[in-house]
């Protein structure tokens, strides 16, 4: 171990034959923005790439006969896949969602430590669990491989197609851990935790010297793992957080990730008595925002992690650097660390803001919790306020999962949409699947045959709602990455309505 | 329809042996006291009661061999069942659920209306859908039936073994809720909501005189079904709210209430546009809890739904007629009602706190669900007030859904707790069943050898957390109401460890 980049063979570069998806497309292609498209015909490369958008295209008669004809009509592609699920009101295709931020190590201790603020909380359960993947014998790859796996497994089964990871200061691990993206299917940024000055838990920490030769491992073995065609794995620079960071390693990290052209991620005002501790040890910045930035830290690369507390300027500071933002609101909840202003982030400040489930500060692994619970603790704000204006809506949550993830992990153009040229990271939901926690009655379906389009988009719009306020795993039946089918939980369901045809006409 | 209520059998009420059971229990005895019993024995009698409770029953040789023995030394009971998850540290029985509040006809609604607060929420969405129940034509019945059938299912699927249900103001489509109740097996309380004087919606009330009639219909029926030995259906007196209610009507269901002996339940304090209205509309009453005492309708066996922003005054007087609150927290969140003070309601003001779904206000027909959302809540609050007492802790959020319910439904020497002579309504949680969203590491796992009894209790504490923050309906695998097994998923599980013999020794 490591194994043998030769030996990988990624699960997402499968090889697959070009590929027609017909149905609803529901996705919110810009901020504020929710598009449904009914009776879509979208056309996927044989490489994973959106061809073309047929938008509301109703064929008089059978449908596969007419998809298929108008595919051969346009395109003259005698070989290809056919996919239909557009007779099914319940399901409808998704972009995958993007998690901007998971501690993968963390995962065993999910809903483990209620009791304890931010700083307690990482000294008591957080870092002596990572402290375990540290040391490399078999036993300690064992236990990595089992968290890993399982954490992959279940962020993929709950439809995030892409997440920007923590793992540990550990490089064999790390380097594992990237290994087990491929093999499992999702595309993923890896951060290796930098951490050189841990006063409060010196088990737990490295050296300058150790931190410069692990980074310098894993971009090496990533370079290796990743395909050339395509971003499947990737290092992210991952300075845990100012408070166990020597100026040295930041001001490293900073000159690394331009010389490298790597993305960087790490955690902002997330709790009050960080932020003491932060200008304690940093007295000559002014404020947290700066500690980064002096150690150019903040670029549009920068992904910052909870950024609840933030001062005006370094709202500014943070637009003017075209970092985003991960909002972890389940985590911030759990260990009581604040209400971040994400609606004034959003539509004021004008920064970008992503999605982040913060396994195991938070304690759901799901992307479609958080957009659940991201818009509950907004409404706690608007309590606290007073300020209609501070809640966010389904649309907004909807936006940050997916299109606001894609920008904060550097791939607008590539993610996060249905659009031409962007990579089919979809997945497909279906609100009545076996054991589906969502109940839907007759009444509320939008048929093919409603004439009048206004009602069948409001009834898709309230499907949309019960998905989020009572959806889970189950509902996520499929997910495709890079145009690979990688999760397929309908084999052996009686209502499959999967359709596969190849044929030569 | 209504259906004979002779050819009802109840399913509560289905004939059963005297059983054993053997594993770890874990409940909340009083208020903020959570009792972990590893290996304990637990007899139930054929009628469904807890006859004994052996704790830390530890037999040397094989556990079913020496229960049995144990059984038969004795007891001198010579046929019985015995069923046996000592040796599973994943599997866990807990009292069932007691959900004090919820719209059975609202079900369909769940995730719907995020976006209004509760009196434009009552009449867009609200008001519409509970007035489909009216008029028993069959085509109606079929709706109502379809509705009800699948509430009872889910909550009981959630376990739910008892709650206090609002209907509609229909009462052949309330009589029809109270059978099916019977026939799934879940314990009911039965409202008919009353309400003659509803401004805002006048398509949905009924006359002084229709309430009248309706009341007595159903107190009638349900005397019939409600087998004799057995509280499993009983009428709960349900004035919807003071704003839809006359004076008449008000007085003659307090007086009811006492010539009946039944139970109330009503709304309180909820929003802060309906506290000013009930202040306009009842000049004569200092506050909204005042309006309901005048009228008689506050006794020890009154549940009022909310109770979010009650004045001292009205705490001291809920607390000296002796109420219960049902606290529905995510309902409060979803419709922005606000942070209801309920570590000081259990502990400074000393009121009995329960907890409700408010299917569909509240999008979770899960208690499981509630409990997770209470805690969530009191972290808002507490971070609103910054008093960290604020806090509810897990033991508070167990004790309200199971002994403060009990006490809420005026059964609290019957549920909510294993107790000699308590009845046998329990669930079996197992962490590891069948596509379980919680996810357990060996490490973490309380096991039968391990020396250490702190050690094991703590662990168990820490899986009861991974259960509350990341469990569901999954890991409720076994549910029994009344002594009898009204749910069962573990069928056609591999690893089902349930054992039943019927021995004549």
């Amino acid at each position: 171990m490591p194994s043998n980049a030769s030996l990988i063979e990624p699960k997402a570069m499968s090889s697959v034959s070009y590929t027609l998806y017909y149905g609803t497309f529901i996705h919110t292609p810009s901020l504020g923005d929710l598009e449904i498209c009914f009776n879509t015909l979208v056309g996927v490369t044989a490489a994973g790439d959106i061809d073309f958008i047929h938008k509301n295209y109703r064929p008089e008669e059978h449908d596969y006969q007419t998809a298929v004809q108008f595919f051969i009509n346009n395109r003259k592609n005698r070989h290809f896949d056919y996919v239909d699920y557009s007779q099914d009101p319940t399901k409808f295709f998704m972009p995958g969602f993007i998690d901007t931020h998971i501690h993968a190590s963390q995962f065993p201790n999910i809903g483990i430590g209620l009791d304890c603020p931010l700083l307690d909380w990482l000294n008591d359960y957080t870092f002596p669990l990572e402290n375990k993947f540290t040391d490399s014998n078999d036993e300690k790859l064992k236990f990595a491989k089992n968290v890993y796996s399982k954490v992959i497994q279940k962020t993929l089964t709950n439809g995030t197609t892409c997440a920007s990871y923590f793992t540990t200061i550990d490089p064999h691990t790390t380097n594992l851990f990237a290994e087990l993206l491929l093999e499992i299917g999702q595309r993923g940024f890896v951060g290796k935790v930098c951490m050189d000055h841990n006063d409060t838990y010196h088990d737990y920490e490295e050296s300058f010297e150790d931190c410069v030769d692990s980074m310098n491992k894993i971009i090496e073995r990533m370079a290796q793992l990743n395909p050339a065609e395509e971003t499947l794995v990737k290092p992210i620079i991952t300075p845990r957080f100012a408070p166990v960071c020597s100026r040295k390693m930041l001001k490293w990290l900073g000159k690394l990730s331009v010389t490298q052209d790597l993305p960087i991620q790490t955690h902002i005002s997330e709790n009050k008595k960080e932020i003491e501790l932060v200008h304690d040890m940093f007295p000559d910045c002014e404020d947290y925002a700066t500690v980064y930035d002096k150690h150019n830290l903040l670029n549009s690369q920068t992904i910052l992690a909870h950024a609840i507390h933030l001062t005006k300027k370094e709202r500014k500071m943070i637009r003017e650097k075209k970092c985003s933002i991960s909002h972890c609101p389940t985590s911030n909840t759990f260990i009581s660390s604040g209400e971040a202003p994400i609606k004034q982030y959003l539509y004021n400040d004008k920064i970008n803001v992503s999605l982040g489930t913060d396994v195991s500060g938070g304690f759901d692994s799901s992307i479609l919790g958080i957009i659940k619970h991201c818009i509950l603790v907004s409404h706690h704000l608007a309590m606290k306020t007073g300020r209609q204006g501070d809640k966010l809506t389904i649309i907004d949550a909807i936006y940050m999962a997916t299109q606001g993830g894609a920008k904060a992990v550097g791939m607008p153009d590539k993610l996060g949409s249905f659009e031409l040229g962007k990579k089919f990271d979809v997945q497909l939901i279906d609100l009545d699947s076996k054991e589906s926690n969502v109940d839907t009655f007759e009444w509320q379906l939008p048929t093919q045959h409603e004439g009048d389009h206004k009602k069948r988009t409001k009834k898709m719009e309230d499907l949309l709602g019960k998905w989020i306020f009572s959806g889970d795993d189950r509902n996520c039946v499929k997910v495709w990455c890079n145009g690979r089918l990688v999760i397929n939980k309908m084999h052996y369901s009686r209502d499959d309505r999967w359709v596969m045809v190849e044929k030569d006409f």
